[in-house]
Order: C-alpha cells, then sequence, then structure tokens
C-alpha cells in the first residue's frame, strides 16, 4: 500500500471552456507538493457579470498550499491558459515554465502586474524535461491554432499523465509543429497512466479538417470579390490570420492588419520567430494609397467586441478607412455561445453600408482549432491511457468524452472544478471536493463571484435604483418631509403623474405613523422606509425597485 | 397622373426579427386611409433592455393619424404578430380583424389591458373579403406552424398587393391549411403589384421540409430512450406540439403537458377546434402514476427562459416531477440567437443530472415554419409581383431577398421600418422616412426606448452606483462631513481599505476647499460633489461609477 498519491484537481476549465487551471499533486495525502497547468480568464457578460473586466478561478485553495507550489506550467499563449498569470502571482509566487512564445506572453503579464518577468523560465520542446520536485514535465508539441501549443508530459513515480492542453489532429496546421504520431507513440509506448484531454469538440462527429483546407477557399473567394474586402478572426487564431494573409496575396490583394491585439500577436510571433513565412504587411495609414480592390483588410473582432475593428467598421470610419457598397467582409471564425446578437448586430450594420457578409459558410472559411470526436478516439488509442479524464469543456462535453473513453473500454472519470481525484491505483478515485469559484477583476479590485456586488448591480439593472432620503432632528423627529431620487424608473406613471410625488407622500404617512422607537432606531426606521418605498412603487409602477435609504440625523 | 396614391410603410418588423407593425395607405398623399397588419411584440434581453418586461414599436406616427386608420388585421396568433393588440388598442381604436383562432388570443389580450374583446371581429378565410375604406381584404391560408395562418390579400384601385404574414410551403404541415398552390395561382392570376414576404430564411439555401418529416424521427427518437422523455418546443409552435405529442403516443408513452403557455395554446385549439386529432394527454398531477419509462413531458422553455418548465426540471423538480439519470431531454427547437448562453446552461444542468441532452441534430429533429431561398422562389414564380418587398427579416435578410428577387428580374425593394414607399406608378418611391423606434412595457408603465430610464439602469449595472450625501445648514455651511452609500461596488479596495472612507476623506476636503458661491448653489454644489466623487472613486477602485448627490438643506 502506498503511503503517497498522485492527484488531479481542476480549480478552472472543467465544467466550463474558458479560465483553464488544473492542479496536479504527489506525495503523502495533504501533504502532496503541487505543479499547475494554466492560469486562464475567461470573459464576462451582461447577463451574468456586468461591468466585470476579467474573471480568472478562485484559486484560495491554491494559495493557502503556496508553500507546496514547485511550478507553473503554460500550455500555450490563449488568454484561457495565460492570462491570469500576472494576476495570480502574488498569491502563489512559484517559478513559471513555458516555450519561448508563451513565455513573451507570460512575461507580459507579469510585468502588466507589477511582477518580475524573470520568473518565467524558457523550456525547450520534448525531449526537453524540468524536474520540480517529485514530478517531471516535459513541453511536447501538438498541433493547435497557435505557435508552440504543447501537451504537458507529467512523469512521478506513479507513473506518466498527458496532459493535452488544446489540441486538434492537424497534419499541417500553418503555424506551430505538426502532429508528430510517431513522436506521441513513442512517448506513450512504456504506459500512459491517464490521459487529461480536450473535450470541446466531442459533439462533432466529422473527421477535423486540417487549417491547410481553407487557405485555398479563402483565396478563392477573395479573388471573386470586386471591391475591398476584410477578414476577422481571432488575433490569438495565429495560424488563421497567417491564413487569410496568405490567401490575400495569393489573390493579388496588400493585406492590411488592424487591431491592437492582432498587431501585439504578430509582434510576438515574429519576434520568437514562429512565423518566418508571414507575407509582408502593410500599416492602416498607408492603406488609403491602395486602391480598393486592391487592399486585404485583417482585422480584430470577429466575436462582435464593440471596441474591436470590425464593430468600428461596421459603425463608421475606422483609422481613417470605411467601407461602402460592393466591400465584403468575411467572418473566418466561429461565434462563441453568447456572442451572437453582438455578432449579428454588426452583419446588420454591414448590411446598412451595402457591404456583403460572408460568414464561415459551415466550416469553408473556418476549422476549429479543437479535436472532434474521431480525432478524440485517435488520441485515446494512439496513447492507450489507462483512464481519461476529460477536460475543456462543459459538464455536457466531459460527459459525452467520458462516455466515449467508457464506450472503447478504457475508464472515462468525469471530474468537474473542484473534484480532487486520486490517480494512484489500478483506478481513480475521487478523494475531496474542493470549493472552487471564480474571481473578478473589477477595475483595480479584485472581487468573489459571491461577494454581492455585481448581484446587486444586476438587481439595479432589472429593478431599477429609488434612493429615500430622510432628515431627523436631535429629538429625533422627522424634519420635514422624506423625499426620494429615482435612478432606472420611470418619472411618471400611466396617468402622468409624479412616481416621485407620490412615493414622497406615501413615505411621509408612513413616517407620520411610525413611533419614536422607531424614528429613534436607525435600522427599524431604515426598514419602515425601504418597505413603504417599495409598496408604493409596486403600486405606482407595478414593480418593486431596489432602495437604499438614507437617514441623516442632527446629532 | 393619379391625384391617389398606395403606400407601404413598416413601422416593426423590417430590420429585425419581431415586433411585426406594417401600415398601408390609399389615397391623396398626406390623407391616406390607413390599414395596419399585424401589432406584434419583441422580448427584452439584459443587454440592451434590463428589467423591461414587453417590448413593442412605437405608434406615435399612427396615433397622430388615428381618424384615419380604418382597421387593423392579424395575420395570425404568434406574440410577434398579436402580441400588442391589447397594449396598444387605446391609442389606434381601430376594429380588430382576425381568423377565429388568432381571434381568441387577440380578445385574451384585449380584455388583459381592459379593452372590449368585441372589437375583435372574425373573418371567415379566403375568398371571404372585408371592405374597409378603400381597401378589401381577405385572409389567404398559408401554411406555417400555428392554426389559421394567412396571407392578406389586400385590394385598391392600385391593383392588389399580397402580404404574405409568416410562411412556409409546406404541403403537410399537421395544423392549418397545407399550402394550396393552385389557390394561390389562382388569386394571383390578375396580376400582383406588390409582394410583401418573409424573409427569415433567406439565407437558407435547402429547399424547406414538411413538418410531416420529423414525426417518424422523433418517434424513432423516444422509442429508442430507456426512462423518462420530456420534449421541448416553442408553445406557439402548436404543429411541432402536437408532431412531439402524436410520436410520443406512437412510441408507447403517456404524454403530459407542462406549462402554462403550453396548456393555454392547445386550449385555445381546442375552443377553436382546429386541433380534432391532437391525442389524449395527461396533467402533471396525474403523471407521478405512470412509470417513467412509460412517460413523455412535452413542456415550455426551448429558448432557455428562467422560469419555464425545461429550466426548472433542469434546476431541480417542476410540479412533482424531477429528471435524473437515464432520462433524456429532447430540444425539438431552433435556439433563436442571443438565446444560446440560456440553453446551454440548461443542457449542462441537465448533464449534471445525468440526463442525455438531444439538441434537433442539425433538423433532425426540427424544421423551420419560414420558408427557405428555394421556396421564397416559389412564391416570387406562382405570384409574379411587379416587386418585392421583403420584410420579417434583419437588414441582411431584406437585403439578400431583395437581391434575389432582383436576380430573378424583378424589382426588389429595401425598405427599413420607417421607409415610406409608394406603391403607385411602374416602381417603387420612397416619399418619406418616418421616425420609428421601440416602447417598452416596464412593470405597468409605458416608456420609450430613448428615455433613459434604461440607458441609467445599463449604467448601474456596468459601473456601479455612488449615492453622495451632504448636510448643509441655514447659512449654507456644510453640517458634518459628505458620506456615501455604495451600491454594486466593493467595499474595500486591493489594500482592504474602506472605499466609504477614502471617498468620504477625499469629497470632505473639496467641501473644504469649495467657495460660498458654489456651496449656495444646488446645481454647483452637486457638479463638485459628483465629480470629487468620481475622481476619488476612479483612484481607489480604478472605475468611475454612477453618481447621485443627495444635498439636503435646512432651511
Amino acid at each position: 500500500m502506498a503511503t503517497e498519491r498522485l492527484i488531479y484537481l481542476p480549480l478552472g476549465g472543467a465544467g466550463e471552456i474558458g479560465m483553464n487551471c488544473y492542479v496536479y499533486g504527489y506525495g503523502a495525502p495533504g501533504k502532496e507538493r503541487l505543479i499547475v497547468v494554466d492560469l486562464g480568464v475567461t470573459f464576462p457578460d451582461m447577463d451574468t457579470t456586468p461591468g466585470v473586466d476579467l474573471i480568472y478561478p478562485d484559486i484560495t485553495w491554491l494559495a493557502e498550499r503556496k508553500d507546496r507550489i514547485e511550478a507553473i506550467f503554460i500550455t500555450h499563449a490563449h488568454e484561457d491558459h495565460v492570462g491570469a498569470v500576472g494576476m495570480t502571482y502574488g498569491q502563489l509566487e512559484a517559478p513559471i515554465y513555458a516555450r519561448n512564445f508563451t513565455a513573451i506572453h507570460a512575461r507580459r503579464k507579469m510585468e502588466e502586474h507589477g511582477h518580475d518577468p524573470a520568473k518565467v523560465n524558457v523550456v525547450a520542446p520534448w525531449p526537453e524535461q524540468v524536474n520540480v520536485g517529485p514530478f517531471t514535465v516535459g513541453f511536447l508539441p501538438i498541433s493547435h491554432s497557435i505557435p508552440e501549443s504543447s501537451a504537458m508530459v507529467i512523469d512521478t513515480k506513479e507513473g506518466r499523465v498527458i496532459h493535452t492542453g488544446d489540441f486538434k489532429i492537424d497534419y499541417a496546421p500553418g503555424v506551430g509543429e505538426a502532429f508528430d504520431r510517431d513522436l506521441w507513440a513513442e512517448v506513450a509506448k512504456d504506459g500512459v497512466k491517464a490521459l487529461i484531454c480536450d473535450s470541446t469538440n466531442v459533439f462533432n462527429t466529422h473527421e477535423g479538417r486540417s487549417e491547410s483546407s481553407v487557405g485555398p477557399e479563402i483565396t478563392r473567394f477573395i479573388a471573386e470579390q470586386k471591391g475591398m474586402v476584410a477578414a476577422t478572426t481571432f488575433a490569438s487564431n495565429v495560424a488563421r490570420v497567417r491564413t487569410l494573409a496568405m490567401a490575400g496575396v495569393e489573390a493579388g490583394r496588400t493585406v492590411c492588419l488592424m487591431g491592437r491585439s492582432m498587431k501585439r500577436m504578430i509582434d510576438a510571433s515574429q519576434e520568437a520567430g514562429v512565423l518566418p513565412d508571414f507575407p509582408p504587411f502593410i500599416q492602416p495609414e498607408q492603406a488609403g494609397d491602395i486602391p480598393r480592390e486592391n487592399l486585404m483588410l485583417i482585422v480584430t473582432g470577429s466575436q462582435g467586441e464593440r471596441r474591436a475593428a470590425s464593430a468600428q467598421l461596421a459603425r463608421g470610419k475606422f483609422l481613417g478607412i470605411s467601407m461602402d457598397e460592393g466591400d465584403t467582409f468575411l467572418f473566418s471564425s466561429r461565434t462563441i455561445p453568447g456572442n451572437e446578437r453582438g455578432v449579428i448586430d454588426i452583419w446588420n450594420q454591414l448590411s446598412e453600408r451595402g457591404v456583403d457578409v460572408q460568414d464561415d459558410d459551415n466550416g469553408r472559411y473556418h476549422v476549429s482549432g479543437h479535436a472532434n470526436r474521431p480525432d478524440l478516439v485517435v488520441m485515446h488509442e494512439l496513447t492507450k491511457p489507462q483512464m481519461v479524464i476529460p477536460m475543456h469543456g462543459e459538464h455536457r462535453h466531459l460527459r459525452e468524452h467520458a462516455k466515449l473513453a467508457e464506450s472503447m473500454g478504457r475508464t472515462g472519470v468525469v471530474a468537474p472544478n473542484g473534484t480532487c481525484v486520486s490517480l494512484s491505483g489500478n483506478k481513480p478515485e475521487t478523494v475531496e471536493y474542493v470549493d472552487t469559484g471564480r474571481t473578478y477583476l473589477d477595475g483595480s479590485v479584485k472581487i468573489g463571484a459571491m461577494d454581492g456586488v455585481v448581484r446587486d448591480r444586476i438587481r439595479m439593472a432589472l429593478n431599477g435604483h429609488m434612493i429615500v432620503s430622510l432628515l431627523v432632528d436631535e429629538d429625533d423627529a422627522p424634519l420635514g418631509e422624506p423625499w426620494v431620487d429615482l435612478k432606472g424608473l420611470p418619472e411618471t406613471n400611466e396617468m402622468g403623474e409624479s412616481v416621485s410625488d407620490i412615493v414622497e407622500h406615501d413615505l411621509d404617512q408612513a413616517v407620520r405613523r411610525a413611533g419614536d422607537n422607531v424614528l429613534r432606531d436607525d435600522k427599524k426606521l431604515d426598514e419602515l422606509l425601504r418597505r413603504a418605498a417599495r409598496n408604493s412603487a409596486n403600486s405606482v409602477l407595478g414593480r418593486k425597485p431596489e432602495v437604499t435609504v438614507v437617514v441623516s440625523r442632527l446629532s
């Protein structure tokens, strides 16, 4: 009976797509030495997180065990994997390891949050390995959509675990290493204890297509257009940006990159020397000199982001360029669920300007960067793990992926965020449920998802906000009548009467009826005014607003 | 040269999918007699209309010409066509015409808003026609997804106009009349001046499939399931509710309808006698007696609505029924853009309960109620209109549909909301742009989209709300220090310091520095405190909140 154990604990990314953060531990129970794989962010939305700037995993569990953290490994430079490195470093203070291109991004995140970028160490790809405590870890190249994407090969006394990171099986991915089947077979040949595996596209039953398959289609499409062409994709989909640029040049156009994140990503790629074949491109200020039928813009904003280049072009001019009748806009991207309305709004604004919009046409102009179901099967068969632990997916993806593994005779484990699984022994065992959650970066402040701040914002948005003020003199007698200020509430009711007047009248009645014991007790007076305000508002407006009571005492 | 003219003016539904409202006029310019086709609603969302209950077209233009309105015609009983009848009647007061099933819904809307349901007149289908002023109008049956859907055949001295309403070309629609090609050819044979035509699916290049094609697939699917089956679709998609119920019975299950709108729609259908073949079903309180493998629930909430049956089942028990491991949930529906996140959240909640979720599988378990592009071509060719005016679509749909018409040698007219088009003479001419917009039903109050109420709600949600209070004595001197209340803002900054304390200190400094001219002037004092509060908040929180200033003067 072993006294040490190997554990797996997702703190983010298992049960959602975004803010990836996975912990592995090895050692005596409760004393495991820990490593972290990825520290990513996810993005807020108006429905659930209005006003929030960024969301990342609640790392309280890790911070409380800070002395046991050996290292942090980052699989690749997408925001949902590297985005929280800077924000969390102060709580973790463990050395960070990444490949060169990823490290450029990680260092920038560290600097943005006032930490020493030298804490980020560059690791060469497999067969190089890093020894940290009881772990030996290597970066095994894997095809995705950004340079130097890697799986983690994590060795302990318990054997080998492979954490795929994001991947697809692509033998011509354009950027990053092509999938090397032989290398993977070699790495797996002595047995793999567990495969922790990307689940994003488990519901897609088609075999995945190579990035190289979309280039010719996009070239043909651009060549057919008579006016200016703009194309958008995620700036961080470096493979697609390259595919688009090459297609533009192939179709005889001058390529112009627009949007800050687009420029930053290409700069980093060129700094790292991982985009040797990226074609020449011009800056937006030079674009005016190019006849529009010879111009191709590659722009940010494929998800309808309001401040990105595509939204600005849809609304009018951006950096001196505007799109008109006869121009064409290609969305070489898939819309992430939740972003549809914003994307469609842009399509309609472009339509109003006479611009033809082309979506991905069911994959003709876009392929995913993640493995489809048949490719997951290839990965399972290639690595032959004892167990498959699906990650990088919502609950339904994890469950389906585990079922897929089971259907192929392997052990499939559904382990959503907070599920601590022991991988020791012959079968996985859930040993603990850990509290997990989300932390919000809100302006310059970090707040917990459960702090009530965002809840109050949502309530004000749904209910409006009424402020009730009352002056009370030294003898606890009301000085004048209560009055109200409205925010996000109608000023008049259906009869055209003043809402404030009616509510103030009702509040005055309530105060007059109140006994001294209420008037002298802040809490009771607050409660009285709040209740009266809500009831009065309900009768006059048909809704109960949020109420803030401000009692000023002359004392 | 004619001194009278025929005009078309969309007030809602052209440039959006929802809140349909189209005006036709005939007469001397500026004195046209008017009819209205449809008065529908659209639904709010958190992004743009938090807290709003319903949205319908701003009918100010119509209300100002109330004496010229001859009648209101309702094509069918979907909410985006009939939903605003009750809310707007007080401003319009014109007789309403509809077929029997639609009239049942229209009368309920009238009653809900305190109007006389007898103002709704029932009209038999074509060849019956109604004479209203210079118009002769008939209800021409057309296949859609709800009983008695009809196109409007609108005759004036200028000839015949056909307003399709919502439609698909379905020869076996299950409910409502099958598409009658011969009848349509007959109606169109003497020439059609303009076809005002549904554009929803213009981008779908496949020939539309009949409602009758999904029944067998759904039956087979249900028969394969071992546990309880629940299926959801729009309650107002009466055709699908019937298809699901018949499939359930065919697969040997007892069918139970759940959700208020589901029950109301089926009740109305049975009252109108338009669902003679709807199979027997049980009430939720009887469902407990049926073994779960013999039960099929048909429930509301296909769009992820939080209070609908499907969301409640996903969260736990609903009316005593809960879904468990081994059960199956079928979404026999398409998710409307903007609703994806809510629907997916339900899928994941069901997954967490061990319930298998089946989506429409690219149309295997769902067909649209609207005509695809090839079916639009059929409609154009069948009616051979001089001009096609696309409606019921976002701008991109209208534009694409007009292009389609042009490509077939007809005149295509893009006329979004507010575009008043004269159909007189040989070609359409835009004669006026009319201000249009949206009205919100908000609690019991109607507010304009531009009133600023919703804008303030959105700002509070995005920025938080700070209330600044100050007492000023009879001599315009501050009485004590200013203080702040926070709502939707963090209480402490990154250092753990109290945000209120810091802002109050800064406000106190500002007040101390203020001159008498500021302290005695409400407006200047408000401005001073607001600016100081925003700047102080920005330095301590990294964001500028909404600020309400409450100055109390002892005077």
